[in-house]
């Protein structure tokens, strides 16, 4: 699992009794599965349907530094299906899993439609295929 | 169930497609399951511990207003487990459920500790009977 | 009166005497009231007109729980008046009230409306009668 | 009356409108008042007590620059009475006044304590004072 | 140097050494030598062009309050080079300083569009000026 | 260069010309120096001290996703000296360049402390030493 995006716990993003708050990290872990779908099947339009259970494992306290990994579990027809772990970067500490988030992708209207995409592709490549 | 908190979306609460971001719905539900357990188990320091899994039924707009319910199914020993809605108020129409929500009661040190508690109460009857 | 709205104070709510910052609760109440009125009225197009003098009665500290009641205490003919109370949810000590919040209903060009509306609604009841 | 402080309507201060958001003018002010009276009596531990009605005369919208203005309506034992305008810099057209905005001085305990002003004074002077 | 703007340095404002976060103090900037410009070029569509360095002289902590400085340093064509200082108001103690922000006035397709400004003018000049 | 963030830009990021907010993109730089920096130095008390000019090359839009990339330059005895680059995900168009953030690393007075590092360490590799 690669692990593309760090966050530094700040007091913004603390509960009151002064752990991170659990619905800040829920905020980011969708951000990022968003901005990797987006990446992936080169769509801005696209919502987050379904998420599996979630295991809060640990907390993180203030000036914790976290960091959110994404992988494909599988591509749909119009969707795709994500795995995320987050983990306290300087331990390793594992602080929640959640093992499918359904993202799908829409068209103008808002409707599902295709991608045609069947694995995951570097951008960088893309780049140097586009020259 | 009792809908106890409403929520007006503005631009700020918007993904990039200008539809209610799902991060900050679910750091709304975070919040409100928090502050529930709070109430019913008369103790601040309380933690999301589990949810289970997350359906998004329908989006949400700019000036949409929801609400956000939440009822208990289970008293545990140490835990509370909730159940929550989030609907469109004007509508009435469903935008997510969420069938188990686990909190967990803990202790000055962050330890579990049992809660005492077996039923819903109202912080009305409470503060009469402190009378 | 009915209290609709609960809200957990955070770290990011406090003013740098770490009590709540009384800019964050007008903007909460501002917030009810307007949500308010838009369900009442059923019209996304409603702004603030006027509050009446404001008192702060006490504090709320960082994991306080707080609730905001809104209640009508007149329908004009393009206006709504509202009354306002903040309490804290465990004690039900007032935080503070507002006598008068006259909120307008607005047509689209921004010009005063009138809403034809003489008596609080619930959206139970108008959803059933379209049925 | 001078304006000390000036503020650019970004998206994140709208309401669902699209006009300037109610509550958030009401927070620049309530923080504008706390942070002239924390200069004035040389305290940082100073809290707001009571607003005088509010009369939203104009609205912004998104990228209009607001100014907020306070100035001193009296000195009291252990208060300190302001009055604010805001307005639009780039026209001058008034938003709001409010004309009574009553700031308490605190002691270390959160009681009121007399602060021994009686009038305006420039922190330029008091530098250069205490050279 | 005039110091249009103050901010009050709140919870939310720290990072997690419970000092100013140097990225919102950076932000305050931006935003202030943007509204400075968007005043002074009369237009609304003014972008940041190019920072010189930026020396953080000392920190703020959590109450204290701040003033941010701007000054033209010289009117360009299409641009407005302008000078900031950010200082802790009781104490006047610098906090940093940016001796060349330089600011683009743009046309409605986002060209670089001359201005005609030579000089700093006054708005209040300008509003007498058009009576 | 590893870009180890990346960020979405949403309604909340935007300036009013809807635009990504200049000041916005240096916040996020400005976290992610510290947070490389504390990672490097194993230090969680870190400040910035100085950036070398910024230019901004190219602006973002709702929607689009960006990613921040740091490398080190050079470990003095008390500090880190970071380059960074912002570009956009999608097209690896250049957003800004910083060719020197300056990072020192602080004791727990606040004084600079040697922090002993002389090149780029893996916390993969740490963990694994620890064993």
């Amino acid at each position: 699992m690669n692990f593309h995006t760090r966050k530094w716990v700040k007091p913004e993003d603390l509960n009151s009794n002064n752990t991170l708050f659990g619905g800040r990290l829920l905020a980011w872990i969708d951000e990022e599965a968003a901005l990797y779908s987006i990446i992936q099947l080169e769509n801005a339009h696209v919502v987050t349907k379904y998420m599996s259970e979630i295991n809060f494992m640990s907390s993180a306290r203030q000036g914790d530094i976290i960091e959110i990994g994404i992988e494909v579990v599988k591509f749909g027809t119009t969707s795709i299906v994500l795995r995320s772990e987050v983990r306290n970067k300087m331990t390793h500490e594992m602080i929640l899993t959640v093992s499918n988030i359904t993202m799908v992708n829409l068209d103008e209207n808002g409707k599902p439609k295709p991608h045609h995409k069947k694995e995951v592709e570097y951008v960088k490549n893309r780049i140097n295929l586009k020259k």
